[in-house]
Order: C-alpha cells, then structure tokens, then sequence
C-alpha cells in the first residue's frame, strides 16, 4: 500500500470518535454504535462496555465481531465516497490486572475523559479488539484489503 | 412511545444517508457502509447494492441483516449521546418488474440523483429491508424497542 493510503486510514482512525460495532444477537447480525480508542500503533482497538448493554451480551455468547469506523458524513460529499475501514476480528474481555489493565484504561480516559464515572461501575469492562483482518474503502473504488502489518505501517504516517 | 421520542426517530432517518449495514461474512459479523432510501411511511428501507461488493455476496448467501442508522458525529457533544437506531431484518432482493421496481428506484432516485447511472449497470440490485424489530437510543440511557408499528407512527411526525 502506498504511503498516502496509508496516511488516509491512520486520520480516519485518529479523527472520529463513534463507530459500528456488529454482533451476532438471537441468530441476526446486530449492528450498534460504540466509541473505541486504540493503541498508538493500531496493534488493537479498545471498547469500554457495560454487561447490561445488548452488544456486550451477545459478545459474551460470542466474541466474533465486526467494527467499523466510516468518517462522519457531513452532507458535504457523495456519501458513497466516504471513507470507512471494516475489521473482522474479536472481542476479548481484559481482565482487571494491572499494568495492561491500567494502560488500557489510560489510554481510553485520555480519549474520553468523561467516561471516567463509568470506570466506577462494576458492570464495565474493557474488551481488546486486535485488527486482523479488515477492507478499507478510502474513497470511490479505493478499496483495500487490510493485514494487521497495514495497520501498524499506517500508526507511522503522521 | 410519546410524540418526541417517535419525532426524534423519524428526524434521524431522514437526516442521515449512510447507515452501517451487518451481515455475516466467512462467519465473521461484518459492517459495512450503504446508502439507503425509505418509503415515506418507514414500512421499509432500500438499498441499491452491487453484486460484486463482499456485503452483497454475504446477503446472497444468508439475507439477515443489521442496519443502524446513526447521527453522524461533529465532535460537539459526548459520542455515547448520538442517536441511532439498529434494526434487525433481511434484506430481500427486488425482481425488476414494474410497478414495485420503479417505485422504489424513483424514491431512491429521488434521495441520490447521482445514482442513476448505477442503475445502468448490470451487477446492482435494490435490496428490501422491512423493520422488524429495532432498537432506538435517543440520547443518554433513553432506549427503546421498536416495533414495525413504532416506524409507522414516526413516520406520521414532522
């Protein structure tokens, strides 16, 4: 992949906030949104969720997942031009352990300070998505196939 | 449901044109980015989807769908807050015989002039979607379960 590509899926990632997260949940593919942060060198995505939400549960009964990350469609542009990165993977729960516990927790809090109260709730958990393998669309038939090296090469553009 | 709620809903449909769709690929949750048109009453969603696109193939192969719609983020408010919707249904392929196929092509038409010369081409289809069951988060721990019935009254709103 060519540097600009690359440059282009480390902003999507680094630029939005919110994507969607799907699940399999009473045999039907459930799609829901999830705010994610992620390791500086894209190695694994994090999600903070609580048991009692719809997605955790069908996590629990299954971890495969899919997430998807699309920039936020401003009304600007042809919206089938809107760039969005899907990875297959899965959804593993981090145990309480310190110091990866304690990192992961870091890094979400310096994304999303706010969700500091919730870190207090005995029903959130940390869950680590490592991307394995994924499609990136950057733009109008711009579409790539992804390894977990794509990743980490794209974490280095600036 | 209350009249704010139902118009709130009906707001986020016909603000937004990209939703994420699920579908399950090589056994994977799989999300996606698609474009979708309505009907007015909400009684079912289109999308327009080439055959050659790896969300099309896994919906030939198992047509159970998710689809979310969701406020598109401008960074100005806390992302857990966004509104959306997930709906969970199938997506049936629409044989191309009039009047239901000039129907929905000319609603799509309608919402993406740009589309039409895709409709020149030979591998795209319209795909309905019916809401079933769904699931609406308004805003901050205000969730609710939809029926189909749910969207036909939203439909009704302002």
């Amino acid at each position: 992949m060519d540097a600009d590509t690359l440059a282009a899926l480390a902003r999507l990632i680094r630029a939005q906030r919110a994507a969607a997260l799907g699940t399999v949940r009473d045999g039907l593919p459930f799609v829901s949104m999830v705010v994610y942060a992620f390791e500086p060198d894209f190695s694994a995505f994090w999600l903070h969720l609580s048991r009692l939400a719809l997605h955790t549960q069908a996590i629990l009964a299954d971890p495969r997942i899919g997430l998807m990350i699309a920039e936020a469609d401003d009304g600007a542009k042809d919206a089938q031009t809107l760039a969005r990165v899907s990875i297959q993977s899965e959804a593993i729960v981090l145990t309480q352990t310190p110091p990866e516990y304690s990192a992961a927790k870091m890094l979400y809090l310096a994304r999303f300070p706010e969700a500091q109260t919730m870190f207090a709730l005995g029903d959130f958990d940390l869950y680590r998505i490592e991307p394995r393998s994924a499609r990136f669309v950057a733009g109008f038939a711009r579409a790539y196939n992804l390894t977990a090296g794509n990743f980490r090469e794209a974490a280095k553009a600036e």
